[in-house]
């Protein structure tokens, strides 16, 4: 078990005891205590809120070792405390065991092994108060801060009800607040937009979670989700829309377009009804609900004085308007929500009778959450530059969705996806079609704007074209006034990493801040790791940017964390996606190999082909894993006529390659149509990461007292593997200068295409080979035709250009 | 989706009227009105407790269609309802889609289809009344009653702290109580034991949770469940002591045992120490906890009026006393805990002060329930006849821990648990090694009794001893006085069959009501598995024996209710595990064949050896499935000379497999010792149900409002496969005559050897091939010695026996 704790603050003795006072943990009677051992096992006895009684708490103490032969109590009684029984008791009350997880002769050992912070030396009533102070803020086998595992316990239970401000311990809100009083209420957002084209704007249903101090006038932030999911999918529809991936990559007319011939202009001219005229004000809603589709982050952080507010957006369950996929008035719909809570836009109390609400209960300090197409809306409103949204915290986001659905000029799907695109998940978002009389008006509206997005998204060429450029949120980056914390999953191929590096690099430079975190998991929340203090992190952020807390979250959290991926536990911090010292490095390709540049070209050509078998064609499709097997397997791999693989020798040392990995090729093949497929591959037998993190604990991590849970995770080594697939990508072979044109491609002949694969952040341990894998069709993500296509690479005019950084 | 309700009750109009009226459904108002039409759509608008304002609630009915073209509220306006259109509105509110999931040119086609059920006609006020009362408790597409679903959205929130009393609609308990007001208490309960030898009785920790109601004097029965996992498990210690499996076995010196030899006699010669002096009574407890280690269905009683006690006896943290394996002293743990909710027996506040408090709360009515070694502890103590217990709901429960650890003489695994035997168990469950003060205390005590269950266990002959005598409670069947629901998986390979169908057949003859349910689950609950009302049959049945409401619920839950293996969501009926009417087949064995004992028996025999290479020894260790496919493989098998394959012709009808089937084996083998292991397999290429039920919807089963939820899960089909398991057994070749008495085995001698295999209920299709595996070691399960055995079968004097039944 290891730790890493980055929202744990350094604070002086002083601010210490008055935050130790401010939670009651310290009261008058044990303030003016100057024993350090009366003091230390009063401290003790107050971490047992569940005991009532001064009985309880001394049978609880009665259980723990001081050392090897001696009880706590008994220990106590000799009036002496010293470093080695304090950590020896606090190791047992973060709950590790004696014998089994740590040794009473040398606790010290353990609690570097776990990196948990201790203090040299505990003797003083001073040294007493100031370790405690700490070990509260410190991480117990689960996971959560001691403090954090009390308030699990009822700690803070006895604050419910008589607060009327957040209380602030070691720069974070802690859970004080009564979730058994939340109040949830329904409000309507009226949008300055009309997407059904009824003649009235569209009102957008929006729920909203806030603390019952509210009521008594306490102005909290809103920390808002805004999640096309959170109303109901329509699955079956969706599925049903999958475009079949089994057709042919078509020769594409060869074109002479510029970016400004596909840019994106947004439709100013469509009027938008007015708005709808005020009746009457309230401040009381008309409408609640049982139950959200919850965010745990938001869980968290609605037991410690935030507002969770979730709002589907246009065309969903109970909202108005029509679903589409990433349009500008999805953003738009986004953007109305926060405007509410800003105060700048009215809301509804319900959709008929134009009672106005404002959320006169929010400090109008609002922040975005979410993972996915959650993630992606915080983004994009993000690049509105609206005012009231202080931050976003955007997880696995997608920044331009070509960058989801297409590649290079390719139907690329997203991993585990083959087949859907916009236009599905825009069916599959459509939830205002579960309200069957409510959806008869719009049907034939939204048949139309569906048909609308099938035909923009262009399945056929695979371009960049106008549809995509107005879901590129790229394009406004440098309207970003939110600063920006990023998560993603450096084996996402669900939303790929280049959607989070190019807005990490958008960012560079504009005057926001902005951090990243990058994980070993696939498409993932990471909030319940037992090895990170995510939950701290965010609580930390928020403080920070939604409470003005004066507690330097900017500057304490690092800039770039990643999780290694060689070794469980383990997160580094950088100040950079790429290390300013990095070097280029430039391999070429000889037969089988990767070799220095420094080396003379190899001559002669490699060829594959695209083909297989109907029978193999048929099995590979329904099971991808075997495919991936087969097309990475160096030795009598049945798929060896399919691609060319290239190693390296062995590394000589550790190596970290940072960034977009880049393939140049010189390429022919025997059609007017092409594609090239890249995988950059760690090969070496070795114990890597699980695709998915281990179940720790179900439900083992409290929200709060008798709140929600959820499980701890962490990811444990699986059994060994040969190899590993760093990055992948995708080239049209017709879009060798942009993804918008078409370049000639003529059979037979040898074009130079040059492609960026997918960004990484890979520790390659010494010993292990670098491979780059060079195919056609993949199965998983391009079109399948199974075409009679052959491929040849001159193998001295290609390279794969590197950046590689030290350890 | 089919959904198969067996707590829905028929009630009369007048019932249903008045029923109505409690839960506030009808009012004054409501209950005066006669029109039908403006009756319904008061009845449709209650069903909307979100909604707080006649606004809001209009909204919600104007998105429901009543025929293909009209809303609504456009059809109620024309004053007229009739059963087409109630059903077609009732079949929006259980959360079916229009044109998805039923037609609204015929509702009812969906509603038989998916057994829902309905009313023909639907025309004057008393028709709509009725079948209003029927919908509430119909199915919603999640797998609950439509007043569940509605009560997750807040419908009895209005009677939280209104009421004295619960409320039962249709039989059933309602969730009127408000779960965020439980309480949640210790207690230590004073054991007649001192299994620790301290001098002083062992004083038991005990969890309970209460609605707040009692407080105020409304006494409620109590659900204990009774966990040796809740407080914690040594997991690593587990670990460290699980057996090698990799050991021969071991020839056995022949015996000339009885039963009596073995017979366990509890010694009644131990003094137990004077319990506690009371120094004094209190009716307020010391101590509370944050969240204890919850069983699903308690959750959901805990809203409904009941209160939930867990304990988790001897040994365990913050309890005294010594962990032990199924001992008498943990059942007289666990009745002591019922004692003292009967008001039999004392219980203390906290562990040194002596203050006793009882369960003035408790009205004296106590149920037990849990899955595994939680309902095996059910079972003890239903074996005791203790006062107060009035039923138990014991699932995958052990009833004979020789059935759980051994078969016929060997040590057989529980099913993925191989080297696990009684002493693991006990270490793994003695949580008071996690309070290390406390553990010091009794280290050396624990150390003793774990050897002595070591010894006891006795691994080297794998027989039925005294140790296993003392821990099978079918002995003490016949005290039995509380009525017993069961509840085990078909393909449950942990806690085997054998188990629950002892204790079903001792039942027989004691005048208690027993029922059954069998699941097509492994070691699982099905308390959320949507096409069975299991909650509300549970309910049901618990307001009948607790709460002594007149519903008839013994009569009406069906005997015997078992879900088809063949095809998803399909619960049948019977009367008996056995058909009365079953018909007995035995089989012959020919040359790879199963033939009817009426043709000719073969001559000659058949052989098969058990050592592997050690290549494939060591692989299939580590590889089950791959072990268990290429052991059942008929063709090319790499197992062909290490089993013998026999099977039947086609069957030419649907047969049903019932109770226990019995080898007969004419068998040699080539040294003094051996075993036999056998499969009853179903051959045949199908779509079987997957071996876990699928996650249909994560946390979307409310066990109340804003209280704890549950996945929705249901046995999909998964793909095709060639065959499935039917059944096992084995027996060592020396227990022939009983599994305590060692027989005499020369080698190369033929002996025959009878077993019974474990009980099955089994749906073998027309089409399909029954299959019978004969093989000695079990990979999975037995020791592995991959000894030089050879084993021969004589055909003509072996059989296999069968009970058929008629579907």
């Amino acid at each position: 078990m290891r730790y890493n704790q980055f929202a744990h603050l350094k604070m002086s003795l002083s601010t210490k005891i008055k935050e130790l006072k401010e939670i009651h943990y310290l009261d008058h009677n044990s303030a003016s205590v100057t024993d350090p051992t009366v003091l230390w096992l009063y401290l003790i006895k107050k971490a047992f809120p569940q005991a009532h009684s001064t009985a309880v708490q001394q049978q609880k103490i009665a259980g723990f070792l001081a050392d090897t032969q001696t009880s706590l109590p008994a220990y106590a009684a000799k009036r002496t405390v010293n470093e080695q029984v304090f950590y020896n008791v606090a190791l047992q009350l973060l709950g590790f065991e004696p014998g089994k997880d740590f040794s009473l002769a040398d606790p010290f050992k353990t609690m570097r092994k776990s990196n948990l912070p201790y203090q040299k030396q505990v003797l003083s009533r001073d040294d007493v108060l100031s370790a405690w102070y700490d070990l509260l803020c410190t991480y117990t086998v689960n996971g959560q801060t001691l403090l954090d595992a009390l308030a699990a316990q009822g700690y803070f239970k006895p604050f419910w009800g008589t607060i009327s401000n957040p209380i602030f311990f070691n720069g974070k809100a802690q859970p004080v607040f009564d979730t058994h009083k939340l109040i949830r209420e329904v409000v309507y957002v009226e949008a300055d937009l009309d997407t059904d084209h009824d003649g009235q704007r569209d009102l957008l249903k929006t729920e909203i979670i806030r603390p019952a101090e509210t009521a008594a006038g306490l102005k909290v932030p809103a920390v808002f989700t805004a999640s096309p999911y959170n109303q109901g999918t329509n699955d079956d529809d969706g599925k049903k829309m999958m475009h079949c991936m089994n057709v042919p990559l078509e020769h594409k007319e060869p074109t002479d377009m510029t970016y400004t011939d596909i840019e994106y202009h947004s439709n100013n001219e469509q009027t938008i009804p007015a708005p709808r005229k005020v009746n009457h004000h309230t401040q009381t809603a008309e409408e609640s609900f049982g139950r959200e589709f919850s965010y745990t982050l938001n869980d968290y952080l609605l037991a410690r004085g935030f507002a969770a507010v979730y709002s589907a957006g246009i065309g969903t369950l109970e909202s108005d308007g029509l679903k589409t996929c990433g349009s500008p008035a999805e953003t738009a719909a986004a953007v109305a929500v926060i405007e509410w809570l800003n105060g700048q836009r009215i809301a509804f109390t319900n959709k008929t009778e134009q009672v106005a609400i404002t959320a006169w209960w929010c400090n109008n300090k609002i922040a975005m959450t979410g993972k996915s197409y959650l993630g992606t809306l915080a983004t994009a409103a993000a690049t509105t530059g609206v005012t009231g949204l202080k931050t976003i915290i955007s997880e696995a986001a997608i920044s331009s969705w070509y960058d989801y659905y297409r590649d290079g000029g390719l139907v690329v799907a997203p991993g585990g996806f083959p087949g859907e695109d916009a236009d599905v998940l825009a069916m599959e978002c459509f939830s205002r079609k579960k309200q069957p009389a409510d959806y008869l008006k719009v049907k034939e509206r939204f048949a139309q704007q569906l048909a609308d997005i099938t035909a923009g998204q262009d399945r056929a060429s695979g371009n960049y074209n106008s549809f995509w450029d107005a879901r590129n949120y790229l394009k406004n980056a440098a309207h970003i006034k939110a600063d920006i914390i990023m998560v993603h999953g450096l084996n996402d191929w669900n939303v790929k990493l280049r959607n989070v590096y190019n807005l990490w690099q958008s960012l560079a430079q504009i005057p926001v801040t902005r951090k990243l975190i990058l994980h070993q998991g696939q498409h993932i929340y990471i909030n319940n790791m037992r090895s990170l203090d995510f939950n701290d992190m965010m609580n930390l952020w928020l403080s920070f940017k939604l409470y003005a807390v004066d507690n330097h979250a900017a500057e304490v959290l690092p800039d770039v964390l990643v999780q290694d991926n060689t070794a469980p536990e383990t997160w580094n911090t950088f100040t950079d996606w790429i290390d300013p010292k990095y070097t280029v490095e430039k391999l070429r390709l000889r037969p089988h190999e990767l070799v220095s540049a420094k080396l003379a070209p190899a001559a002669g050509a490699a060829n594959f082909q695209d083909k297989l078998t109907t029978t193999d064609f048929e099995y590979y499709q329904k099971h991808l894993a075997d495919w991936t097997k087969d097309l990475l397997m160096p030795e009598h791999s049945p798929l060896k006529h399919n691609r060319l693989l290239f190693r390296t020798a062995a590394m000589t040392q550790d190596t970290l390659i940072q960034g977009e990995p880049t393939v140049s090729m010189s390429v022919a093949t025997n059609k007017d149509h092409g594609m090239l497929s890249f995988m950059l591959v760690d090969y070496g037998n070795a114990k890597r990461l699980g695709t998915s993190p281990t179940i720790l604990g179900r439900k083992s991590l409290a929200c709060g007292f008798q709140w929600r849970e959820d499980d701890l995770v962490e990811f444990t080594l699986a059994p060994q593997t040969p190899w590993k697939i760093i990055s992948k990508g995708h080239i049209n072979l017709q879009n060798r200068l942009s993804n918008w044109q078409n370049d000639v491609l003529q059979p037979n002949c040898f074009y130079t295409v040059k492609t960026k694969l997918q960004p990484t952040f890979y520790h390659l341990p010494q010993g292990h080979h670098l491979g780059l894998v060079i195919y056609a069709t993949d199965m998983g993500m391009t079109v399948r035709g199974n075409e009679d296509l052959a491929y040849s690479i001159s193998l001295g005019a290609s390279y794969l250009k590197l950046n590689f950084a030290e350890l």
